[in-house]
C-alpha cells in the first residue's frame, strides 16, 4: 500500500477502535460527527466556499435510534477498508447500497439515501473525499492535452498515459481524477461546457495555440471532473478558465467549479478551485459579438435574482454587472453562436481577446 | 483524401450538379428525396429494423414553399463538402444551425429543427450516416479492451491507440466511432448499461476472463456508441451481448442497439446491430437470483404493453415471455443488485451462467 492508503486505512480503523475502546472501558460507545445541517453550513469569504462550522452531532449506542446507523457506519468503514487495502477496487454509492443486502435484515439499508448519508458522515469525519475510501463518483467529462498521468489501471497494473494519445479525449473516471500528475506541459486549463465546442477547440488546435489542457464538462461538471481540475490546477499551479453558454445556468456551472455547492459543504474544500475564472459567454459578449440569442424566460430571470443574492456572487463586481446586464438585455446565447464568424473565430479572435481582457497569458 | 472521402464528396457534388444541369437544360430544378413520413416507414422482418419504403418526395424550385429549403440543402451540402475535403474538421448539428447565420437573412435557419431535417434528407439521399459528411453526434459512452484503432487525431495526425491504454476507458466520440479497426483480440462485445457495472467488470478483469471488449452505454446508447458497436461487431464478425437493468427500459436500450428506432428509419441500417443479444437482467433473473427489487409502476406497465405490441418484439418468443413475466411478478431490479453476492459474483457466476444459457462462448 502507498503512504496515502496506509493513512486512510488508519483513519477508518480509528473509527472502529474508538468504539472498541469505549466498550472495553465500560463506556456507552459513541462517535462525534461534524454536523452537516443548515445551521452549521457557513460561507467562507476567503475561499468563496460554503464550509462546515464547528458543530458536531453525537451518535451514541445509548440512543435506540442511533444504534442502527452507528453499526451501519462501522460496516461501511470495514467494507471501505477492504477496498482501500485491495488497492484497485472501487464501488459506487449505488453499489454500496446493494452490497448491504449481504449484511442481513437488521443492517441492510432500506433506502439509498441512508447509505449516502453515512458515507457523507465518514467524509466529514476523516476530512477526505469519498474517492479516497474508494467510493467513486460517476465518470463524465473528458480531457485532452499534453498531460501525462500515472495510475494503476483497472486490472491493477501501473500505467502511464499522455492525454494527447486519444481520438476524442480521455474519459474522466475514478482512476483519472485521482491519478498522479507526472508531467503537464501547459500553463492553463480551459474547461468547456459543451461537447460541440470542446471538439471545435480540439480540431482548431486550441491546446497548442493557448498552451492549454482542454476539459469537456458536458453540462454541469461531474464530481470526478471537478476533482481533476482542482488537482491539476493546484499541483501544477496553473490557472483554470471556464467557457460556458451565455446564460445564468452557464455562469453557475462555472461557479460550482470555483466554489462548490451548499449541499456539499463538508467536501467543497477538496473539490472546488477558487482560483478559477469564468471566461463567458458573458452578457456583454452577447452585445459585443451580436450573437444569435434567445429571449430569457421567467425561470431564467428567477435564477438571476437568486444568484444576485448568493454570497458566492455578492463580492464579485464583474459577475454582479453581468447578472444585471442579462436582466437589461433580456437575452441569452450559446457558446456555439460564435460559429457564425466561422470555425476558427473562437480560437483566432474570441478567446485571445478574452484572455487579454482577463489579464491572462494567451500563449 | 481517402477513397471513402472522395466517394462522399462526389455524392454531395452530384446533388449540386443535378440542379445545375436542370438550369442549363432549361428545366425547373428539383430534387427527389426519400420520404421519411410515417406512411413510408416499414418494418423489415429480416433485420428487425424499421426502414424506409420506396416513396420519394420532390422538392422543386417551381414551388415557392420549396425554394428556400432547396437552396438551404445546397448550402449544407457545400459546407459539408468543405468539411470532408479538409479531412479533420467536424461540426455538430447545433453548430451547423449557428453557422447558417453567415449565409444571410434569406438562407439562415430560424429553428434548429429546419437544419436537422435537411441533414436527415441528405442522409436519406446519399444513404450514408451524417458522420460520413462530418456532422457528428455527441460523444458518450466509453470502451475498454484489447482493441487497436487507427484514426486521424483532432490535430489531423495519424494515430493508433489500444483501448487498454487508459485509466477509465476511451471516450467514444466522432473519431473513435469511425476509426479503422486495426486489431481486435476479442471474441465478443459486452455492452453495459450503467457506469457502475462497467467499472465493476473492468476491475474484475471481465475483458480477459470473457475475451471481450467492454462498452459503457451510460443509459440509452448514443449514436456514436451504437455506430462503434455495429462496426466492431460486423467488421470483426463477433457477437454483441447487452447487459442492462432488469426493467422494460433496460430491455429497450438493448432493442435500440439491435434494431434502431422508428424515428431514424433512414439510417437504422447503418447504426443497428441485428445480431446483438440481450443478456438481462431478465424478469426470470429477478426471481432466480432473488434480487432486491422495486415495484413496477403504472408507467412501467404501460411501457410493457407498448413493447408487447411492437413488431420488433413480436417475433421473439424469449422477449415476449420476459415481458409477460414482468407483468406477473410486478417487479424490476437494477444490474447492481447482483452485488449482494459480492463484488466478483457477476463475473464468476452470473455472466458465465448467462453465456451458457444463450449458447455463447464463455471464454
Amino acid at each position: 500500500m502507498a503512504k496515502k492508503e496506509i493513512e486512510i486505512k488508519k483513519q477508518l480503523e480509528d473509527i472502529g477502535n474508538k468504539i472498541l475502546k469505549d466498550v472495553k472501558e465500560n463506556r456507552v460507545p459513541y462517535l462525534k460527527v461534524p454536523a452537516r445541517t443548515t445551521n452549521n453550513i457557513v460561507f467562507d469569504p476567503k475561499t468563496l466556499c460554503y464550509i462546515l462550522g464547528d458543530k458536531t452531532l453525537t451518535r451514541s449506542a445509548g440512543n435506540i435510534r442511533h444504534v442502527k446507523p452507528l453499526a451501519q457506519m462501522l460496516k461501511i468503514g470495514a467494507f471501505c477498508k477492504e477496498l482501500v487495502s485491495e488497492g484497485t477496487k472501487h464501488e459506487t454509492k449505488r453499489g454500496l447500497y446493494y452490497i448491504s443486502e449481504s449484511w442481513g435484515e437488521k443492517l441492510k439499508f432500506d433506502e439509498q439515501q441512508e447509505s449516502d448519508n453515512l458515507i457523507e458522515d465518514i467524509e466529514a469525519i476523516i476530512e477526505k473525499p469519498r474517492e479516497d475510501i474508494h467510493i467513486i463518483p460517476n465518470p463524465g467529462g473528458s480531457v485532452y492535452g499534453d498531460l501525462t498521468l500515472k495510475f494503476k489501471n483497472p486490472a491493477g497494473k501501473d500505467m502511464q498515459i499522455n492525454c494527447l494519445q486519444t481520438a476524442d479525449g480521455q474519459t474522466i473516471g475514478p482512476r483519472m481524477c485521482e491519478a498522479e500528475i507526472v508531467k503537464c506541459n501547459a500553463n492553463k486549463i480551459i474547461a468547456i461546457e459543451t461537447a460541440g465546442m470542446y471538439n471545435r477547440l480540439m480540431e482548431e488546435n486550441a491546446h497548442k495555440k493557448f498552451n492549454a489542457i482542454l476539459v469537456s464538462l458536458e453540462g454541469q461538471a461531474t464530481r470526478a471532473t471537478r476533482r481533476l481540475i482542482k488537482r491539476i490546477s493546484e499541483i501544477k499551479n496553473i490557472p483554470t478558465y471556464i467557457f460556458t453558454d451565455g446564460d445564468p445556468w452557464g455562469l453557475h456551472i462555472a461557479m460550482v467549479i470555483m466554489a462548490g455547492s451548499a449541499k456539499s459543504a463538508h467536501v467543497n474544500r477538496m473539490l472546488a478551485t477558487p482560483s478559477a475564472t469564468w471566461i463567458g459567454v458573458t452578457a456583454s459578449d452577447i452585445k459585443k459579438y451580436k450573437l444569435r440569442s434567445d429571449k430569457l424566460r421567467e425561470v431564467d430571470f428567477t435564477r438571476i435574482k437568486e444568484l444576485k443574492k448568493d454570497p458566492r456572487y455578492k463580492q464579485d463586481k464583474r459577475l454582479q454587472e453581468e447578472l444585471k446586464l442579462w436582466e437589461d438585455i433580456k437575452k441569452k446565447a450559446e457558446q456555439q453562436a460564435l460559429l457564425k464568424y466561422g470555425l476558427r473565430y473562437v480560437v483566432d479572435d474570441y478567446l485571445p481577446a478574452k484572455f487579454k481582457e482577463l489579464g491572462a497569458n494567451v500563449k
